[in-house]
């Protein structure tokens, strides 16, 4: 029995307020100074919460597994990301902060060069944005309907772009089983894709039309004269937060791809260019409406994916100068924690346990002297799957019900 | 492959002893002084126990949640409480102390008012329980026998009762997938019994004749004029536990809910009204006996539920003083804990993990400055699901071969 099935017919509503801080890539690892970021950070707030909080490491996926955004927010949403993957054409989609809907299929492109039939360069030498954006453009203006599809074109950074395919009624769950036509290889000829299932079957050929005619729009283009398409996907199909949890939850987040991750799972998901400062105040304005808040801060983890150690910490600071103004709504639950860990050292994601830190009135606390990977380690959580963070901040605001009698 | 699948093949036997004392609802949260129950006890016996013990926290059910009675028992027995769910009609009995048989459908019952065909009050008014007992008697008196079935009453306190439909052969598993004729709501007209399969059809009949019989028998009562039924069980089928872990096993409860958890797994549960004392001079006098003991202390969990700090920390104490008895003993293997957590603070079962202790010469030790939450976590057991237990305790008792060679 999995997590959400085991703790439906437990859930009870009640007026208390979970927060989830969700700090992106917050875990990391010692420079040559033996301290990590959090550790060399000068964050007294973070520090004096942890001492009264219950503590621990997260595991996203498992032992050595280095989570992506997607799986690492939906294991804090509650969501098993090993048996929920979104495709990359839904990721690609996202991150471009296009709208989904369950009756869409999206599709992460490329320009790329082909001569004699061959791919030469599968990145059309990497164009600028500014040429991308012009010539999505004209491939929106000549294709914006295909068949039964309405198709919307959109440019990404460089040779990326990607397509979203708008179909007039509910797709089958193997809709968007098609071969990827990029290989992934130069000096081969581009493949046409082909169905896997006999659903995915008026998709193919919708995509297939695609490349013929962006063939012709582009042929006189000098790199970017043919596109790969890859990561055919359709929305996977999450169990609302609300059903789920019985959480009526609000999601503030500035960048699109966290706002859909957010919207997979349909909390609501107000579009806001907004810093930490601001999201907070967002926070309040809101507080009263929702009984659950993914309040998420994007910098820490660029900085660190950057192998910027020092800007990093930074933004840690930042974040714990700002902690007071959340403690002051007095949150029944709140956490803070990351979606997986980042390293400034790596430049990347990795799959180190993410520090948490989940305060309410029943917890031992009293273990851990800061908010850190070492500190943590030392409280009363152990370190656990991360897709028991959820049940955990509904057992501690008093909206489970016991198993069994 | 589940626990039991896994250790069936490697159980070997031997003539050690283990003795699993369980402390219910043992686990705490800190009061206004900033100590738990455990911590605030002086229980010298018990800190040096586990000083040289293994430590460590187990998880009855899973994070966040609180287990019931039933399933923290289970657990502790080595049985994995979600999979193996005990009906609500068998809890009931169990409690009542009847002996209950795998051809037994069990069934919780309210005296209930009805008045035009509406049920005004699902509880009767909360009639006293000497009343319960007469009207019980007169529905037993009545209806010795309906069809196949005998037919035993048990009154409980105020308007709860239960009844044992016995029946004179095996049952198919869907005996007793019957839908409650208790909406849980007043101002309703109560509804028959259904059956929601082929097997359940027999039981359901006898239902509606027990139902409508009752509505005679109590036509003239003011308050208990109607009956209530719900939680329709039979027994979940579990291995035997000499079956499953080639122990011969003793329990040694004096409430009836806890010898019939034990009797689920064909335990040997004698009768006994003994206090905490007079269960150790039992054990003594059967240590030669058996090769298992189950020792349930049960007024630790009573004090929490009734939100008791001192009193609880008193029974804790009072444990303590005996342990040095159970010590004389030198078991093989002693393990102590709770069967779930029970904080004074919250007055209930709660999720929170259960310290334990394992003494056998098999352990690290040095780990835990003494027997609490906070020292437990520092031990060599780590957090860990319940269901690990057991095998734990045969590891250590020798009693489990090497898996693979």
């Amino acid at each position: 029995m999995n997590m959400q099935e085991l703790i439906k017919p437990l859930i009870q509503k009640n007026n208390t307020k979970i927060v989830l801080i969700v700090l992106d890539g917050v875990g990391g690892l010692p420079n040559a100074s033996g301290k990590t970021e959090l550790e060399s950070a000068n964050i007294p707030n973070l520090n004096a919460l942890a001492r009264g909080s219950a503590c621990g490491l997260h595991v996203p996926i498992a032992y050595g597994i280095t989570p992506g955004s997607g799986p690492g927010h939906l294991g804090v949403f509650g969501y098993d990301p090993i048996e929920n993957q979104i495709g990359r054409g839904i990721l690609e989609v996202l991150g471009l902060g296009l709208e989904v809907k369950r009756t869409d299929v999206a599709v992460r492109c490329n320009y790329a060069t082909i001569k004699g039939g061959i791919i030469i360069d599968r990145r059309a030498g990497r164009i600028p944005t500014e040429q991308n954006k012009i010539l999505t453009d004209r491939l929106q203006k000549e294709m914006r309907r295909i068949d039964e599809a309405e198709l919307i074109f959109a440019p990404g950074m460089e040779h990326r772009f990607a397509v979203l395919m708008k179909f007039p009624k509910p797709l089958e769950p193997d809709t968007a089983m098609i071969t990827d036509t990029d290989l992934q290889k130069e000096g081969v000829t581009p493949i046409y894709p082909a169905p896997l299932s006999k659903n995915a079957e008026k998709v193919s050929k919708i995509v297939e039309k695609v490349i013929n005619k962006s063939q012709e729009l582009l042929k006189n283009e000098e790199k970017a004269n043919y596109i790969l398409m890859r990561g055919f996907s359709i929305m996977p199909h999450l169990t609302p937060f609300q059903e789920a949890f019985g959480l009526n939850a609000l999601a503030i987040a500035a960048y699109p791809m966290y706002r859909g991750f957010a919207r997979l799972v349909e909390m609501d998901t107000p579009s806001l260019k907004k810093d930490v400062k601001e999201k907070i105040e967002f926070l309040k304005q809101k507080y009263n409406d929702y009984d659950f808040f993914f309040l998420h801060v994007k910098k820490i983890d660029s900085y660190g994916e950057d192998g910027n150690f020092e800007g990093k910490v930074a933004r840690i600071e930042e974040f714990d100068k700002l902690l007071p103004e959340i403690l002051k709504l007095k949150p029944d639950v709140l956490i803070i924690t990351g979606d997986h860990s980042t390293p400034s050292l790596m430049r990347s994601h990795s799959w180190h346990p993410v520090p948490v830190l989940l305060k309410s009135p029943y917890v031992l606390g009293g273990l851990c002297n800061g908010f850190s990977e070492r500190e943590c380690i030392k409280g009363e959580l152990g370190i656990f799957p991360t897709i028991n963070l959820i049940p955990l901040a509904l057992a501690n605001a008093g909206r489970l019900k016991k198993f069994g009698a």
